[in-house]
């Protein structure tokens, strides 16, 4: 049976990822060796490295003065290594979810964290709005698309260098990268398994501030060493680079922008007229392109584990909701083809005429 | 022509972990999705990281009370989070190479190092003895091999806990694991491909220190979450886990032993016999068994690019030696077939009889 890949991540891969990849894990570059038992160091790895940011560069059109870097220690790393490198004494934190809280938690090792808003109250079904951002802070920190929550915003208008969080909605959407002092991801949504990390910093926005940085997690180590201080990942980090050559043969994040709204569209369109299902997020403009979250309508609330087990018997794959939210959520990426999710809505339609 | 992969690290693989990988790339556990594209959580994802695990107990027959984990970020984000949970006020540290060296410079931001004694004087080329380990340090740190110099040390016997840097001959001996508060290494040698990091660490050691700890270098957070606190590096802990199997099922660590020390014996005896190449490390108990540096003999200096083309020529991939040894290195980890090794002393042998 075809199966259905709504897992939030690691999440959906293009089929050109991963027969390229499987192929470099028995014979990498004509070398006669895998990918993963060539060194880091070899010119045939140097150019994978060298590539996968060019192509970073050229899809998210990266301005002159920033760095593309590729580490390790996931999305949760960042957390940490954002203030420690960018906090002097203040930040402001826009608090979306459990992502953005734990993000604040480590910052506050750092330094003040100003909790500018905070959707916490209603489970984080909708996006602040009107909230101030302080004029004395280093930075003011959100996460783009809340994974758990099916929440989405565009950039910010604020007054301060922004930095955020965008695991799980990068490449998903053009963004004007000059308006950010940092943005990083967890590979394992839009570019690759997990493993590496991406980093996009601003160069003038380091060395501010006084505290010494242990050197694995100051950024300038990384920039110097063009992401090869230490071993990078580096099976994960080729793996990213054929998403990204895939990307660009696909017509860039400018086409993943239209085919993603429209993906979206046919499920969120479905659970509005479907009687039996609901989102969970209150207002439409911050539905989630990338995680679409829904619970059954109240006078269907019983059926939730029986629609459950009728859609994994129609080989739909990791639509549980998060505990936190209950219900159900599919993830949507840049990789998920739309008969997909046409099959979800045909579940949710079949499923309808039963009941 | 046959490759023969004497890379450092990233390194040489067994075919069975190259292909098993391959394979999973496609299809993972009969899911009929790549294992880079299933979520961590996943029921097969987390029998993966169970059974990678227990292996590693196993094979290393790691006593009760320690936790064996894998986490991202290398051996050298080791060497600040091992200070980070178990240095209080002082640690005492042997200096045997450039790793230790980076290793000191990072526990120096948490306390005070004491070096108890270096090699730095003639390029690391032998193990210091006889030194003296003050008692009130809260570890002593060392590396058990030293990859750049071919040097290799057995467990010290000292009256405080031990912390190796174990990167490049884990699994290639048994230890008495029991010894240490804590082993670290970068998969990329013996175990796996680059992006997984193996911590065995004793929990009896942790919780001792006053410092607040960031969560992500807290050892205690990925206990408790079992390496599942954010993502792991699924691909890459995959493949360690299918080098793991192939250990068990080719004798374990014992029967490798046996393997490596008749391996570097093969080798060792040639440089030493061959009239124009001679060995780094000064004395014969220091010799690496994972890495064998050797450089021409000063009658036959002035060959060495020469033997490095001709090596090249037939097929030795990795064997320039580190930049600040000079001459020739060949790592011969678990997974090097004698015949790669044979191949080598070939090599050198035609070569001698050319000149
Ligand atoms: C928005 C967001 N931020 C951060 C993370 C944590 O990333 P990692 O597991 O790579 O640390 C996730 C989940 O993967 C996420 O969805
Ligand atoms: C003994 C030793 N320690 C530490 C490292 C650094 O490891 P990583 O690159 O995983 O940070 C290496 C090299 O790979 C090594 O050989
Ligand atoms: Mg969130
Ligand atoms: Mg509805
Ligand atoms: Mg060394
Ligand atoms: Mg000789």
């Amino acid at each position: 049976m075809k199966k259905h890949n709504f897992y939030a991540g690691p999440s959906i891969l293009p089929e050109f990822t991963k027969e390229k990849t499987a192929e470099a894990a028995l014979n990498f570059a004509g070398t006669g060796l895998s990918v993963m038992e060539v060194s880091h160091r070899s010119k045939e790895f140097v150019a994978v490295m060298d590539e996968a940011v060019a192509l970073v560069k050229e899809l998210l059109k990266v301005p002159e003065g920033y760095s593309v870097l590729f580490l390790q220690g996931g999305a949760s790393t960042q957390f940490l290594m954002a203030p420690y490198n960018l906090l002097d004494k203040k930040a402001a934190y826009l608090n979306t979810g459990a992502w953005s809280k734990k993000a604040i938690k480590e910052a506050k090792f750092l330094g003040e964290v100003v909790e500018v808003a905070s959707s916490a109250d209603t489970v984080y079904n909708y996006i602040p709005k009107g909230y101030e951002v302080p004029s004395d802070v280093s930075y003011f920190h959100y996460t783009s698309n809340n994974t758990i929550y099916g929440t989405q915003i565009p950039t910010p208008e604020v007054d301060v260098p922004l930095v955020a969080d965008m695991s799980s909605d990068i490449f998903s959407r053009p963004i004007d990268v000059s308006k950010y002092d940092l943005i990083y991801a967890g590979a394992q949504k839009n570019l690759g398994p997990s493993g590496a990390t991406l980093v996009i910093v601003k160069d003038a926005a380091l060395g501010k501030v006084e505290r010494p940085i242990p050197t694995m997690l100051d950024y300038t180590t990384h920039i110097k060493a063009e992401s090869m201080f230490n071993t990078p990942s580096t099976l994960p980090v080729f793996a990213c680079l054929q998403t990204l050559i895939w990307l660009k043969e696909n017509g860039g994040v400018e086409a993943m922008e239209q085919k993603n709204i429209e993906k979206a569209k046919i499920l969120y369109d479905e659970i509005d007229r479907n009687k039996m299902f609901q989102g969970t997020v209150l207002a439409k403009e911050d539905r989630s392109l990338m995680n679409v979250t829904f619970i059954m309508t109240p006078e269907y609330a019983e059926f939730e584990k029986e629609f459950m087990d009728f859609a994994t018997a129609k080989g739909m794959l990791g639509i549980k909701g998060h505990r936190s939210v209950g219900g159900f959520r599919a993830s949507i990426y840049n990789a998920m083809p739309v008969e997909s999710i046409q099959a979800l809505v045909d579940a949710m339609q079949e499923f309808e005429k039963m009941k």
